[in-house]
Parts: C-alpha cells; structure tokens; sequence
C-alpha cells in the first residue's frame, strides 16, 4: 500500500488487524486502545479514511478537559507543515475525546505567536516557564504572547526562578481580575508542587464552566479552527497551482523580473486560483 | 472623506499639498520626501491610490539594500492585522527603494516564526539579542528561527553578554561553513561597535552579491511575498464570506454544535467561497 503523503511503501503487515471503517468507530467510541492508535496513525498520514471516522465520532465529543501546554522549545520537522499539524492534531483530539478520555493534553511546537493555531484546540492553556527564557516573559508584557489559564514557572531550584515569579505575578496583575492567571513555581523533575498545578487546572476548569465561559470558549475555538484549516489548505492550493500552472508561474517570473508588481500578482492569482474579482477584493 | 479601513472622517486638509498620481509617482520617483510621506500614507491606510503607485513605481525597485532587523519584543497593535502589516511594509519598502534610498530599515513586530513574513521583504537579516533573552537562543537552537546574516549581542556590559556570544557563536558554527553568520557584541546606547556591525552587513551584503546569491534570495523573497500575501487576502476573503452569508454561518453554527465535524466544513467552506471541489481538496 502506498502512503500517498510520504511517497513511500508500506507492507501489508499480516499481524495487524485489518479494521473497516465501521469496526473503527465502534472500536474508538468503546475506548479500544488498538483502534484508537490506527485511528489515530489515518489522521497523521492524511489518509482518505481520516475523515470518515472523525465524521463520525464528532457527535460524540466535548467530554474530555483538553489542556495546551505551551512555550518548551522544540525541535520539531514540522516546520512549513504547521497548518498540517494543526489540523492532524484537531483530528487526533477529536479521536482521543470520543474514545472517553478524560483529559488530553496539547502540546505546542514552538513559542510565540504560531501557538495559537493549536492552543486553540485546547480549553484551558498552561504555559511553562523556564527561569531565564527572558523573551517569554517579555512576549506577555507586551501582550503578543495571549495571557493562559495557568502559569508554571518551572526549576523551582533555578536562581532565576523566583524572580521570574514575582515579574510574571507583576505582568499578570495588569489583566481583568475575573479572567487572572495563577503562577506557581513547579519542579517537574522531582514532581515539586505538581499536584498543585493540577489542582489549579481543575479549579480554573470549573470556574469557566460555572461561568458559562467554556461553552462560549470552545464555541469560539471551533470557529477559529474551521477558519485555520481553510485558510491553511487555501495556501496549499494556491502553491499548488502556482507551481503546475504555466501562466501562473509566468506572472511570479514577471514579479522576479520586476516587470510586475507583487500586489497586481496577488491579484491575478487569486482571480485564477479562487475566481476572486480583485474590485471586491480587499 | 472617509477613510474605508477605518471608518472615521478626515477632514480635508486645505494647507496640505493635492496630490494627482502622477505628481507623486514623479515625486517619490525624484526622491521629494513629501510625496515620499504622501505615497506611505497612502500605504498605510490601504488607500486605493497605493496600487497604481507602487505598480508604477515597481520596475525602478532593487536597488536599496534592505535590512530586516529581528526579535526586538514590541508591543504593538498589529495583533490579529499581520497580513495586512506585511502587505503595508512590502510597499513601504518598495516606495523607499524606488525614491532612491540606498539602505531601507525594516524591523519586524514580534518574536518568533511570524518574523518571517517581514523579514522575507530584507536582502539581509540581522538578528540583535539581549543577554537573558534565552527564549531566543533556544529558538536558533532548535532550528525554530531561521539563521540570520549577522547577529548582534546587544548590552555588551550586561553580566551574561560574553556567555550569550559564546553560545550563540558555537549554535551557528554548527552551520554551513559558506554561510554562517558573523556574531558580536555591540551596545547600541554608546554606540560601542556599531561601526564594525555596519562593517559586517556591507561585507556581508557584497559577499552575497559576488556569488550570485543576492538575486537568488530576491526572487525566492518576492515569491514567498506574493503567496504570503495571497493567503492573507483569502484568510480575510473567509472571514468576511462567512461573517455576511447565512449559510456559511449555518455551517460554522453546525460545528459549534457538534453536528458537523470542523474538516467537513472546511470542505463546505472552501467549496462555496473558493470554488474548490473537495475531491482534488489535498
């Protein structure tokens, strides 16, 4: 079988259990762990049999407490994929929640700005802090990181670290009241003050849900999401034509060439590509 | 007149100089600063006279050495407009470059991936860190930001400048040889340094002209510009689709509801706004 993404060849393992599309989802939505993985390697290789099931099992989720977890930094080959990942991770969310997980934790890619497509999954979001990742703290003074639910600044043993305590207590104050994180300092290594941390997760939970602020939340998430993965296939769809249609790669080589201006280029590519009329375009 | 964008009247200004497209196309093309102001102005506010006047103006273009400048934090209200920031810059830039100026500054918004769009307008990138900022170098660690031409360590007298430089110094000799960046310490407030970083983005700059790689970079610039632009217009060509037209709106109200799952509305979405058929969708 030939793993269209990838290009690659996958053999038929005969040890496997070869599932049809209704076995899956009753599989999932009875919380089988085999079926749950397969589902979830369909959704990370974009296969045809994705969405099916997700179709599917839809219904039946918001159940699970979805927790982002952001800022670690990582290195990841996800880079120029991110719409890819944002969408494979919605998907493999939707599956974990359907099969009857309580909680499913988020974790990002990277810092900054490009978290929101994915933490936008998430319910409640937990930024780590590591005492010295002074951009961090920087980035939500200046209100380009969004303020989470909850605040863990890590290495409680890091001279750093209170410091960095008592700044981000300072940068949070500034918030609404209603809506103020709690900062705690945490050492994940020796397990320190984690039990805490969960507890501050689910008493923030509970209070957006008294608050009737985790409907609307999710409501809004959802939205953003649907908006993330159109916008994303948009752009593949537009690199796609560029790079198979001769006339669209003509007016990039008039750009490059300086014959053409890159803004009468946007405008002729998506009257091609989207059928846009550039009078109402903008 | 009104001004579209912003919705508020501005009054006619009867000591200010009118403007026909020509006289400022002449103007900006003469290097006179005050229709160099009038022409950015025009940018700035998404004018309808910023189109004829760049796309005029374009073939005289290249000429300046464009310089993105990155990671400085700043708190800025462009959250949520940076298709549209980027959009402004690229013209900014191109008006600047067609006025004659030999070097044009572009320093981008925030922290992080997102840079990219604005940095993607620069010939050359210089990066300027702060000491403690350890998010940064984490980044350039990971692979997460891309590698710059130059690297500043800025507060040379800071406690942990000569760490930071050591560090980043052996991050970017894991680099290719032929390309790594040239990294020092500067403090930009005594001015200490600043000569000798200029040194290095001339030298810089002329190496990447001598080997053929400045026009490379350019047209590889121009083209992700264009699609970068491209996307953003059909980012806010969704939103306002589906804000105005009920049956979009249905469709999103659906997924809120857990009756339609959100890649199934993707489809639907792109389909009705894009005409995109869903079949040759991925």
């Amino acid at each position: 079988m030939r793993d269209r993404r990838r290009g690659r060849v996958e053999w038929p393992d005969v040890a496997r259990k070869r599932w049809t599309v209704d076995e899956l989802i009753a599989g999932v939505r009875g919380g089988d762990r085999r079926a749950l993985a397969r589902a979830i390697s369909y959704v990370e290789n974009a296969d045809p049999l994705a969405s099916p099931l997700v179709r599917a099992l839809y219904p039946e989720t918001g159940k699970a407490a979805v927790i982002g977890v952001t800022v670690f930094i990582r290195s990841m080959g996800s880079r120029g994929h991110r719409g890819g990942l944002a969408e494979a991770t919605l998907q493999a969310v939707l599956l974990l929640d359907a099969a009857g997980k309580d909680v499913v934790f988020v974790e990002t890619v990277g810092a900054g700005q490009s978290d929101v497509e994915v933490t936008g999954i998430a319910d409640t979001v937990l930024l780590v802090l590591m005492p010295g990742s002074g951009d961090s703290v920087q980035a939500l003074k200046a209100g380009i990181m969004e303020i989470p639910d909850v605040i863990a600044v890590n290495k409680s043993d890091h001279p750093a670290a209170k410091t960095m305590l008592t700044e981000v207590r300072s940068i949070v104050a500034l918030g609404p009241v209603e809506r103020r994180p709690q900062v705690l300092l945490t050492d994940a290594l020796r397990g320190e003050n984690v039990p805490a941390l969960w507890g501050l997760l689910e008493t923030d939970r509970a209070s957006l849900e008294r608050d009737g602020l985790l409907d609307e939340r999710r409501r809004e998430n959802l939205a953003a999401e649907v908006f993330a993965v159109a916008s994303s296939r948009a752009r593949s769809r537009l690199e796609e034509q560029v790079a198979d249609d001769p006339e669209l790669r003509s007016v990039l080589a008039a750009v490059q060439r300086r014959e053409l201006d890159p803004l009468t280029a946007v405008d002729e590519i998506l009257e091609k590509v989207f059928h846009l009329d550039r009078s109402d375009d903008r």
